[in-house]
């Protein structure tokens, strides 16, 4: 069986989602948790959106393949349902940077990468003393003069739709810079924050942080809202856009289709992806 | 003059706002730092809302008294106003768990503490895992079982106005717990957390954090709504009220008259608060 899991989870101290040899990562730490919890070894999950170091999680969808004895084993006792039981012992086990907010047995044909029809990422900056906040000093950008949002929401406007990305992509050999832009706007969250929306198929490797970055260039008035438009025809990387910090960046939301979609979405997206092996950013 | 200073703060890491020898406090963090850009010793600052150990603030009020030299002096070259330069001398110097948000000279009779009407208090509760989030984790309690919302109204609603509050407070020798309670209510935050919002004249020690737990145990369905105001009528503090963890709870807002009021506000509360030598919690 294939259970989905659902994640959220504080970048700060991670080198990002992916495994890699000596570092902390949320990979890891969630296998290693569900090793523990589900008393097997090899636990394998697989993510919708494979995040950079310092970036963070609300909404992070994983998957993992499972015999259906080893989890009700794992139960043990349990009055409450075996997905339920698995949830409150990771919460116990997982590091409090880490939290699991779901358990659930996937729909067939669910595919945590492959059949999510789009990611979206928040980036949040405050951009006035006044929003300053050091309870959400994690995952807010400070930056020092005001933004001009209708000038970024201008030069966001140019960027929507289906483009090649590579000059907002880190280019990798064989891999297609090709992406569907659903959205990309900015707007004041009730606090005051300065907040870009940016929601695609998938993401090429810190597309994202390149894109805030370019519009933060436009919202401070050094260049004009055609710029944006500008880098993206160009094709190449721009040296005039820089990359933002990570800490801003938020997987907030990864969206599926229907069920009965699930199983003809994931095909789609693997013709597609194996064009470009990242699955999100 | 006097200079009125907004602060947000991060409690984790302190204890609390009031100097106290050897620890590390708000108060004393914020005066160094002042020492330090206003290049003068003593510095003592008056704020709003004295919070206890653990507990954050993003809309903390105080006062400093200065002379106009010292503060141009402080601001040198400089080509931004006097509190302008000194917010962002202070924001260099402070640690991050400590923030100006603004820094203005006060209108004549305005006392930080004195002429406030009222303070405005938020305590956050995740109550189910799927609002489990890792970035917030500093100042929303997690907590094991689904509050009912609408039974901690309907029991909250019978404590505010004018009552004595001893049930809820700490008592101190000679100091009044007569407090008006303007608002006390519970409500989801967008993102469908547990908020409740509690607004009063003053609050006496421990007295937001007792509501709170008075009204989690109505919420978890252990006690009748009308428990609450049964505690309250009592008049004795309950060993069945909870003063919950502090980590929860943060000051959000200090409201303050018309200019012209100030004055005369900070009278009224001078004659009323001399039996209550708390400020706010």
């Amino acid at each position: 069986m294939r259970l989905r899991i659902d994640l959220a989870y504080d970048g700060t101290e991670f080198h990002g989602w992916a495994t890699q040899p000596g570092l902390r990562t949320v990979q890891e730490t969630v296998e290693t948790a569900l090793a523990q919890a589900l008393r097997v070894e090899g636990v394998r999950v697989t993510c919708a959106g494979r995040t950079d170091t310092g970036v963070h999680a609300r909404g992070q969808v994983s998957h993992l393949d499972i015999d259906e004895e080893v989890l009700a084993a794992s139960a043990g006792r349990s009055k409450v349902a075996p997905s339920d039981a698995l949830l409150r012992r990771l919460n116990g086990i997982l590091p409090e940077d880490v939290r699991v907010r779901r358990v659930a047995e996937a729909a067939p044909g669910f595919d945590a990468r492959f059949s999510a029809r789009w990611r979206r990422y928040a980036y949040r900056i405050a951009d006035t003393p006044a929003l300053l906040d050091p309870l959400r000093r994690r995952f807010v950008l400070g930056w020092p003069r005001e933004l001009d949002l209708a000038a970024m929401n201008e030069a966001a406007a140019a960027l929507t739709g289906e483009h090649d990305f590579a000059s907002f992509c880190r280019r990798r050999e064989g891999a297609t810079t090709i992406r569907r832009l659903i959205e990309l706007s900015w707007s004041r969250d009730p606090q005051g924050l300065a907040v870009a929306t940016v929601r695609a198929d998938a993401f090429c490797h810190n597309m994202v942080r390149a894109l805030v970055g370019c519009l933060i260039t436009v919202g401070e008035g050094r260049r004009p809202p055609g710029w944006a438009y500008d880098v993206l025809a160009a094709g190449v990387r721009d040296p005039a856009v820089t990359v933002v910090h990570p800490h801003g960046l938020t997987l907030e939301e990864v969206d599926y289709p229907p069920d009965d979609e699930l199983a003809a979405q994931a095909v789609t997206a693997r013709v597609v992806r194996t064009l470009a092996p990242e699955g999100g950013r």
